[in-house]
């Protein structure tokens, strides 16, 4: 049984962002699953924070679990994504299944400092399940699958073989025909194992499938992308915070800098500020919404969903460029391979390009140009 | 006496605005002294709205004065910036002098409905007065004056003829020997009325100069220019706002946008939300910041100080930016001069070029390098 | 008889530019038709320059041309609309007439200094000619006509009534029936005369009417609109660069800049000057172009389009951040209506409205992914 | 002896940079020295094509040979780097040392195919020499000497110990005493063998010191660090265009893009070809320069020093843009370590942190506001 969190939720984030920053840039080199490291995560109680107190949680509010995200992306971002999917996961069955379903995950997980791991990747339609008594069989394969390699619960979405409906369930890892390939090998963001996942006839039990209100079944059911989206922004923010902070501190050991160096210091400080100013409102309306519960309007929902595309937008942007110009501020001499101060826009590059933000804008675009709210879907 | 006012403050902002933004486009074109409009200002009750409640005012929040800056600079920035200036002034006796200045200043103010004109620019040193008995005689001209011709009172900075100490006083309109030059003719913010003022031998009593605690004489005290940079930031970023809505508009009268419009409509307002939202936090510290009153410390000062500089270069950058690229959403058809399309750009380049970005950039540059927080200054 | 030019053009360019420069910002504010202007633009035997030497014209170089469009342009950008297209039209019949109707205009437009004004607007369709006999009766209006008022012929496209095939033709303004409104009032490009010109029963000739080869009808005839859309480069070229030096002047008045002022004064310069050899790539390639008259091949013409498309997006994007940002070296100053150094935004900002930059963007993108050259149309 | 080259050198050049494509992605990961792929530019005969004709070379143009540095740095700019150094210092005995000197070094550099290393980096101090009878012995240390490990010949820098006067010399890498540490190690331009060469007690001829005019010692001299600035340039705006055909090439496989893909392309093509069409304006201005040779005016070498500071300029803000972006042309699918699509991004950000714009930027501001042409200097 977990212990007692002696700190501040937000306090063991830094603590464990520490930690985890001492070895990032040499990780980051290697790529693969970072077991010791997901080790931690597991040992830092975080990964119960978001269940409630009375099964034993901390009932932490979204905003403080996506703060947590953030901060733990300054120092890896890679963890960061494992990190913030686990929730994603779990928070899911809340809202896709029955508080039965929701109940039944969410103990052992407190119990057993599970970690989650991603297989629902709805635009991959590869994977299949056939109805067989109590259960489905699975096969197929599922890419992009976060996490998989060292998780002990997946989510994983497949279609149903008779009718193409879309079915989102949960498994534990140990089920026999789970293969998860560990194909990855991305220029950035290297150790969120996220490759493909194989389905052998895989036995996913009918109970463990979440039809109650199921995928965006209800308006509460559809935050479920927002906190997908507000996930990936907070760990954008992270990276870049943590670009400029790392080129800062290489920019300390250079000696005082000119005014140009400060200008551009300061220019890139102001747009980090905005950025981070921006997700902070969305995450704050998205707890928000969170806690009307199946009281929230369509219309609620949909100012949400557009405070979130606007939060990513302007996160990827100002993040891509302040990830780019930090590095002037540390200078010709900084450029080593042990310093990696380009990981934070490689990390990014490669993250921002699923999803890309021309649908968030176009979202943005229909609002204000003719008053439509964003229709869910898994990425609005 | 001023009627009790029906409407809440922003709500009044707003009936305001829209009664501003009629006549904009033609009084833009115009330029000079909108006399009727700043009627209407001292009508819509929000003069007084800053003054406490026990001496009859609304006591208003910092945060609600500068919203309702903002919300009347969507309308029409040139009456914003002389609402706002009023405010910035009236406080000003606040900060800089005694209660009892405060009181005896702020009580005609509410039952006369004044208008308080700007003559506190400590950059021209041209104005000088020299004491004989209980009042300064004072000599000189002062740029920049905005809203002078019209007010009933000015704050007005001069150099002490004996020690070139700067001094800060209220004086009446009604003093003899002032005289507004209404040479002001710029090609935005047209009708502030920021020309030349003269003093020649203007009696300034002695107990109108604001010497307790005086000019950022107090951690307190030096919250004015926060208020000021936080004043003008409100302006930039309604200004912006008005662009892409008044690009809206006209956009919709030319029927739907294709993609391209609509990812350039998207984009346009993210970047405008992350202006609001960095604005929104500045004015919030800010906020919590006056209310700590003489509590105040001066690293407290120092993180607003941050935070108003990042607001205001972000709202100055993409709000240059939304100004110029919204007109793409309304298209060739809608550049006539009575829709004035290009009065928003106009307006915030010329309101821009004061207290150029590169200084707020540097203060923010060496707090992230060198961990200094910015020194209080009437620009910082 | 027009004498002898006895300076090289590009010096008459500039000669006529620096005329005009005195008057700009004054007329601007005025806006109307400047006939004055106009007069001198007759006088200064530049309306014949590109007629060949052997009907008794200099012969000038596309290329020369062009360059003595960014000259003028730098001044005023009204006036070398005007000019620009002067020489557009009279270029168009040279390429979509036969060799007999050319000479037959071109030789009165020398005798007399004509100045041709543009009525070719091929995207608005309400005009509308029926054939009767020798002559067409043309009705109906057309929108954004350069420079009709004070024009001696126009160039007029219309539908034919029957087919509704484009026809373009030339016809003098004598013509009756032909009325120019005086409709434009638009915030930027104030003086080209842009509005709109109605035709009331207006007969048309059919010897005036070019359909051999017709509109587009060779591929050298479909150099017409590269030649229109480098007309505009040229515009926004020289615009920009007019904004610069213009902003540069006003700065020298204030005194030496110090780093952040030479800074963002060489960035401003560096982008400009990219615009501008760029500009000057495509205007010899189209330059060339020309010079390979019937031989002209479909690939050849569309690597000209290619150039042409690029250096139109470079110099609307850099010219208007130049135009924005080049003020911020004057200072605050500089911002009275006299000085107008808004005008170069508001120019840029107005004509850079036609013909939207996604168009052209698509048009490259296309050949870059799909290795497809553009389409000839009248943008591209 | 070097056979007769067959192929015109640019088409050699292309060449060549196919050979080494095929291989750069897998060496940027390995780092080191490509032994192997030196080799290749020595076999290719294109080290000596900027030896005049009457010595055995090919007498290429200086247009012609940072247009081969260009092609070469499109597929591998750490080649391109060394073949660009190559021939810079080689040029560099020509500029700084008298005929003799140049015949001396460039016929051993054509009969047995030298590669040029360079040890000549003015700001690093720490190299002295002390005469001693007819040579110099040097020792210390020099950063940032690329090409050092594998070269023939380097050119090196030292301090005249009694003087502190800046010496350049030639020195064969047979010569005892000449380390280089092979201590580079950073995360872009990964073979370049950037690192450390120690000299201990090296002998140095007198007579290879270039003295006749010594460095920077003349007008045509100080084309010098024009070249070596137009070198860089050279290499950046190749990285570019790599960056962008990797991408598109990515792009091409995942089949039809929609029209914001398309507009993104198009956006991206029309900068590229900015800077590129800038850096063929300066090198054709550096060219005409090197053949005016003696009689080369200091304002003449002042105006390729500006246009040559405008192009690195832009080539580096457009380029990192550009590498940033064109990926998301390529797609989530497209982020393999395999394909290295990241490779141009961080090659840029490395090399262009030396000799930052910003004193590119002074050098114009200055021009622009003040009228003067920049000082030569080892950087303008």
């Amino acid at each position: 049984v977990p212990g007692t969190p002696t700190l501040p939720l937000l306090d063991r984030a830094r603590a464990l962002g520490a930690e985890l920053a001492a070895s990032a840039a040499e990780r980051d080199r290697r790529g693969g699953v970072p077991l010791e490291e997901r080790q931690l995560l597991r040992q830092s109680g975080l990964l119960s924070i978001s269940i409630e107190r009375e099964l034993g949680g901390e009932g932490a509010s979204i905003r403080d679990i996506l703060e947590s995200v953030r901060i733990i992306a300054r120092a890896d971002a890679s963890l960061a994504h494992v990190y913030a999917y686990h929730h994603l996961l779990l928070v899911t069955v809340g809202l896709f299944g029955t508080r039965e379903q929701y109940v039944r995950w969410a103990r052992p997980t407190l119990a057993q400092r599970w970690l989650w791991g991603n297989a629902l990747n709805p635009r991959d339609r590869r994977t299949v399940g056939t109805l067989h008594g109590d259960a489905y069989v699975v096969e197929g394969e599922k890419s992009f699958a976060t996490g998989a390699r060292d998780a002990d619960v997946l989510v994983v979405s497949f279609l149903e073989a008779s009718t193409e409906t879309l079915r989102v369930a949960v498994v534990s890892t140990d089920t026999p025909g789970i293969n998860a390939r560990g194909d990855w090998d991305a220029f950035g963001q290297r150790q969120t194992d996220s490759g493909t996942v194989e389905f052998r006839r895989v036995r996913v039990l009918r109970r463990d499938v979440l039809v109650e209100p199921g995928p965006l079944g209800s308006v509460r059911a559809s935050l479920r992308p927002l906190l997908a989206q507000l996930s990936l922004t907070a760990i954008y923010v992270g990276l870049a915070e943590g670009a400029l902070v790392s080129s800062r501190d290489a920019a300390r050991e250079r000696g005082p800098a000119d005014d140009l160096g400060l200008a551009l210091a300061g220019e890139l400080q102001a747009d980090l500020d905005s950025a981070g100013a921006l997700f902070d409102r969305a995450a704050t309306a998205l707890d928000r919404a969170f806690s009307r519960a199946d009281a929230l309007e369509p219309h609620e929902r949909g100012e949400v969903a557009l405070v979130a595309a606007a939060a990513k937008s302007v996160a990827t942007r100002r993040g891509l460029d302040v990830a780019t110009r930090a590095i002037e501020l540390a200078g010709a001499r900084a450029v080593g391979r042990s310093r990696a101060l380009d990981r934070f826009w490689r990390d990014l590059r490669v993250h921002t390009l699923h999803d890309p933000l021309a649908y968030k804008h176009r979202d943005l675009g229909r609002w204000l140009l003719e008053g439509v709210i964003p229709t869910p879907s898994f990425y609005s």
